[in-house]
């Protein structure tokens, strides 16, 4: 039986960007699974913005990853040996076990996947936390009504696509912004998006005014930057911005220069009376039975598509990370650990 | 009976802010009362920060004042003539006549006033629009818990004022911020705040924290500016920011140079999970039945104390404004116009 486990582990903390040396390989001895615990071989790890947080010791909702510590992220493992009741070798589960080859966990903190619900690396995805992210933050939060326009970024991504699909489900109109032109196309031809806009475009700005002829009432806010600057003009009364992500600010280190627009956005979020409300998924955690249902019956029924970006090998980890937080993969990054 | 109205009119846009030049005084005929209309002789009329806002042509939840019209304002007035069943000569009623002496108005516009109530000048303070921006902001949006710490600006004014009070009632703990040892004297004295801080003390923000050992769960903000600034890295997980005003920034023309904080906050949203939502009171007009319910009765039990600062003679309006925007009053601000 499996006796050690391939980690990567967070070497140091980045200053901006992260870059490969902020992590290590290394082999480490596994303990012997105690009463109600079981082995796991790790399938899938998830890759998601979050981890960026992670890596820095500024306060946060989470605590950081310590120095030396394995890099935190879901997975979707298979149980190779039992000390509880309710697993046996060969149950696939979602664990917590992160950027890890094999884990030793409690029975508690895992949860059963079943296998014939879809490909089992949906259960990081599309079934899993991006899913819910979407799934609570836009129906709670952002409450689109019929008619209305929503708005998302990064929206060939695991938890904007997901929006995207949602809020048409809903009857509103969908706006989605990518960047690069097959991520664009993608955007109406494959998640039915109304209209896909490039960021990246010189125009974007004023792309983005007319695919929103009567305004935004939903911004799902998940990357920052120079999106919302765009976005801000456009909003309507009454608009609602759930704040899930912040990706283009994660690697920022100081505050730009220039004008302070926090005046700016105070005096919008009075003549507007807006709305904005940050939250994590496990703000909603008594959601979770009704998300899989819902969310289950409309990739049942074809109404939420989802795409997968598969990179095999836990050591391409760093680097498909790294290119995470640059936009570089298209659809939910996943690791084939094993 | 009288003929003309003398009326305070918007003479031009301010560049900043207002001066008196921005004002000018007119008497101006009447219209005779046509059916369903009445003739009011105005008795108070109500100063409010939001009237700057009229007085720009920047896009706003309302239309602004016309160079040349009538400065708009909420009124106590009684009624001289009446072609309407519902209105008696002598009755007083609520209205929306703006600066001016007299006034012919619709009966439909118009409130019955129950001058048994209390002082008929309260129908525009604590039992009018000022009570129930605080009442309804805080109970809804700031949703204050038994034991959270609630901070206010401007909290001698009528809406910091209630905000504390009713954050007493709650049984949370009241931070009162204002502007001089008379002020911050009477947050304590007179309104039963647990703290009062005076935030022109160059120790404000040691002060403001020292006050919220625990943090701030609730943030009621009227005036933008530097007091935000010392509130934000007091906030708590979960706080909430009912956002009914900006003083600061009213008079604003230009954003300042430094650090564009925007980045800063939306990372703040997100980590902290705040929620920050714009309102005005009409917004919540369905709230009006509870609201006089439980002012009404927090009066009479002495819960709720409000202060008044009169100003004497219509043609004093501009003066007494100017001084609102910089914090001259003490207590509601209104105009006894006859």
């Amino acid at each position: 039986m499996t006796t050690t486990s391939r980690q990567i582990v967070l070497a140091s903390r980045p200053h901006g960007e992260p870059t490969a040396a902020n992590f290590d390989i290394v082999d480490t001895p596994l303990a012997v699974p105690g009463p109600d615990q079981v082995l796991l071989k790790i399938r899938y790890l998830s890759l998601d913005p979050y981890m960026r947080g992670r890596m820095s010791d500024a306060k946060s909702y989470a605590a950081p990853v310590p120095i030396g510590g394995v890099m935190e992220g879901g997975t979707v493992a298979e149980v190779v040996a039992s000390n509880s009741e309710r697993f046996r070798p060969g149950d696939i589960v979602l664990s917590h076990s992160g950027w890890q080859s094999h884990a030793v966990a409690d029975a508690k903190d895992l949860r059963k996947v079943d296998p014939g619900a879809g490909p089992i690396s949906t259960a990081v995805g599309v079934l899993g936390m991006p899913g819910m992210t979407a799934y609570t933050g836009l129906l709670t939060i952002g409450q689109p009504k019929a008619g209305e326009t929503v708005v998302v970024a990064a929206a060939t991504g695991p938890v904007g696509s997901a929006v995207g699909q949602i809020a048409k489900i809903k009857g509103a109109r969908a706006v989605g912004i990518a960047g690069g032109a097959d991520k664009v196309k993608a955007l109406t031809e494959e998640f039915g998006f109304d209209v896909g806009l490039d960021h990246r475009s010189p125009t974007f700005k004023a792309d983005l005014k007319a695919a929103c002829p009567n305004g935004i009432d939903v911004y799902f806010e998940n990357v920052g930057g120079h999106v919302f600057d765009a976005v801000m003009p456009l909003l309507n009364f009454f608009a609602r911005i759930p704040v899930c992500g912040v990706i283009a600010q994660y690697n920022a280190t100081a505050l730009p220069d220039g004008p302070d627009r926090l005046p700016l956005i105070m005096r919008d979020v009075l003549t507007k009376r807006l709305t904005l409300r940050g939250f994590i998924v496990r703000d909603f955690a008594d959601q979770s039975r009704d998300f899989f249902r819902d969310m289950s019956q409309w990739i049942a029924e074809g109404k939420v598509k989802y795409r997968e970006d598969v990179v095999d090998g836990l050591d391409k980890a760093p680097e498909a990370f790294i290119g995470l937080l640059k936009g570089r993969n298209f659809g939910k990054l996943v690791v084939k650990v094993g």
